[in-house]
């Protein structure tokens, strides 16, 4: 793992995968056809795309039951509690209505609702994680949306991942469609017969489905287009070279293209992590992945002093930062850009991708910089409510005629004034 | 003005503009120059554009004080108190940072920070509006962005209108640009020698600078894209024909693809309204503006009863809803999409575009059932926080390594591992 001493701060950018024209194309061609032909477009590319036949994309109770079957009830137990887990840190985001009130006897206020209906997409085949179904999932109900809709692609024996639909499950989704890709997502946007439009779509997803999300945004919201992932370790030399190293290798092993990256003060540990990192990939199961992805996307960067670093990581704006430093607690408020902020050894990150509670759906490529982990207010909206009282309006009414005015909008004036005039 | 008797709920829908393939392209070319030749770029489109030679395009403070020459006095105070009750009301969104503790020691939590630079583009010329230089650039500062940056092209003789640069000035913007298109967009995104680059952009433009922010969105975050204004106002026999009428033209004055509809239980309303609506265009000075929007876009919706009348407005999700019936208040609670709720006579639209406090950039077209007003939360962002203690950990490990097997993510399962094996 190349170790740099010193320098300039670097910032990792990797190119996100917008897609080629012909991809494009392809997508909005998806999109028009299921537009016009409803479930049967959704049919022809799920045999197409998914080599399988399916009739009827809901997912029956029978098939839940069945899914239970395959998943020890050990495994069980730790998908609810992760779910447990989920809704409770997310409790604390829920907002709520508000109102200001004067003596004049006006009332400002923002009222907060949930939105009608949420689609979460849920990738097929070896992408598919349960704990992401519980992720998407969770914030949403936290929120209170009424209709939860899950779309995955079926494998070629027909069927959703057992996994994924026992966290649906658990997660509280009643409804789930065996359809995926671009046509799952115009499904959500613009609905068939068999499934009535969201208006919302979030999950990962292939290139597919990333642009048919781009390209049905306006029409209904989407999440963020999550880029490949990334961890960032600040550490000083009371970190352990191996969990160190075995922290940056659970990022490297997701994709060639994540990026793993140790910002240290201690060279000591800089050269031992370096050299952890080698002995711990090479009887990975995924060492291919974790070994590209260090080569091109890993760094070791030794700084002269922890504000330095600390100034490197903002630089950075991490998806995922853990902080492993003698003093963890005091550096988290110099941290101003990071997704997830894992403090002290033993908030090693996967803790946070499947259990403690907080969301790991988190900005990406540096997008910390103005974006937030998937969180309940994604999935609320807010209208600000205005009550002006006779008094409070001919207090200020002549004001806003003339402002109405200074901007050149008279019917704006004259709408006040009909109060009056 | 057109009176539907019952029907089937509404939508009302207007193209929002997305461009053509054209402006799309040249767009592309103003931004790759501006990212390759910086000022030059932008002083070269400025002379192509704004047909004016811009030396130094920063505003000095001698053009701030020549700008409040002249503007009256009187309109400063009224700009002065519009100011302050924005930030009065923005500040009851301000968002704190948040932890939970559990008694194993770990602790849970989200830091809340604001965005670091922040750039308001503000359009030139009859559409420059300083009631929008408030709304934008009030609830970054609530929020705390240290630098909020604007720009706005310079008329023919070289300057930014003076209520503009007053309005900015009071709002406390402290950086402001003479440089507007697409060509302001790159140099706020990508930055110039005289322009630092920012990591959000917002505010209203033309379709370039529309386009523009599409382009870089992603590189930095952006506001939503605002389509044509809507009002629908929900109203009984107890509203006043007259201020209904004027209330709707209002907005039917700000674009010929503005909106404005009246949905009411009053057969008398709809009859006196459609009246009163021709009678006060004949003398309005945007009458062609006003005329042409109401031919295509304004309806009156006279329905049975007032949960049909909600309903209906649900289904439009309008920018803004004023409600004039006898309960007025007993319906806030049935409207779960609108971006602005306006109750009660004395709360015509206009109070709440200047003065009110509550903000007046809003989702439009059908957005408000998944978007929400312009907001401080917009110019904050989350980073979760996340500290497991040793007695926490070692209760969770093998739950978590568990899970991580479960997905097929060995290195995960071992990351956790290496605190113990």
């Amino acid at each position: 793992m190349k170790i740099v001493y010193g320098g300039d701060n670097i910032t990792i950018k990797r190119s996100v995968d917008s897609g080629t024209e012909e991809q494009r194309n392809i997508v909005k061609e998806i999109i028009e056809n299921v537009r016009v032909n409803g479930d049967s477009a959704l049919q022809e590319y799920t045999q197409k795309f998914d080599r399988t036949e399916i009739k009827n994309f809901f997912v029956t109770e029978q098939e839940i039951e069945e899914a239970y079957s395959d998943i020890e009830q050990d495994m069980v137990e730790i998908i609810k509690e992760a779910a447990e887990n989920i809704r409770s840190y997310h409790k604390n985001q829920l907002k709520s209505s508000w109102m200001v009130t004067k003596e004049n006897g006006s009332i400002l206020g923002q009222k907060v609702t949930p939105l009608d209906s949420v689609g979460v997409y849920v990738p097929g085949g070896t992408a598919a994680y349960p704990s992401s179904v519980l992720m998407n999932v969770m914030p949403a109900h936290v929120a209170g949306v009424k209709r939860i809709v899950m779309v995955s692609p079926p494998g070629e024996n027909g069927k959703i991942p057992s996994a994924v639909l026992v966290a649906a499950h658990i997660a509280g989704v009643k409804e789930i469609y065996k359809v995926g890709g671009a046509q799952g997502v115009a499904a959500l946007a613009y609905g068939t017969k068999t499934i009535a439009p969201v208006d919302k779509i979030v999950g990962p997803g292939n290139i597919y489905v990333a642009l048919a999300k781009r390209e049905v945004f306006g029409d209904v919201d989407i999440d963020m287009i999550a880029g490949p992932s990334e961890i960032a370790i600040l550490a000083d030399d009371t970190a352990k070279a191996k969990e160190v190293a075995a922290d940056l290798l659970s990022q490297a092993e997701h994709d060639i293209r994540a990026s793993a990256v140790l910002v240290t003060t201690s060279e000591n540990l800089a050269v031992a992590v370096a050299k952890e990192v080698e002995q711990q990939l090479s009887n990975l199961p995924r060492k291919e992945i974790a070994q590209k992805s260090i080569e091109d996307f890993g760094l070791i960067l030794v700084k002269e002093t922890m504000e330095e670093a600390v100034e490197t990581i903002n630089e950075l704006a991490p998806e995922h930062l853990e902080i492993i430093t003698e003093d963890a607690f005091e550096r988290i408020g110099a941290i101003r850009h990071a997704g997830a902020i894992f403090v002290g050894r033993y908030s090693s990150e996967p803790v946070g991708d499947y259990f403690a509670g907080t969301n790991h759906v988190l900005p990406t490529n540096g997008t910390a910089r103005f974006s937030s982990p998937l969180n309940v207010e994604d999935f609320q909206k807010k209208s600000s409510v205005i009550y002006y009282s006779k008094n409070a309006f001919f207090e200020n009414a002549e004001k806003i005629a003339a402002f109405a005015r200074l901007e050149g909008l008279e019917a704006h004036a004259r709408a006040i004034e009909s109060r009056y005039k």
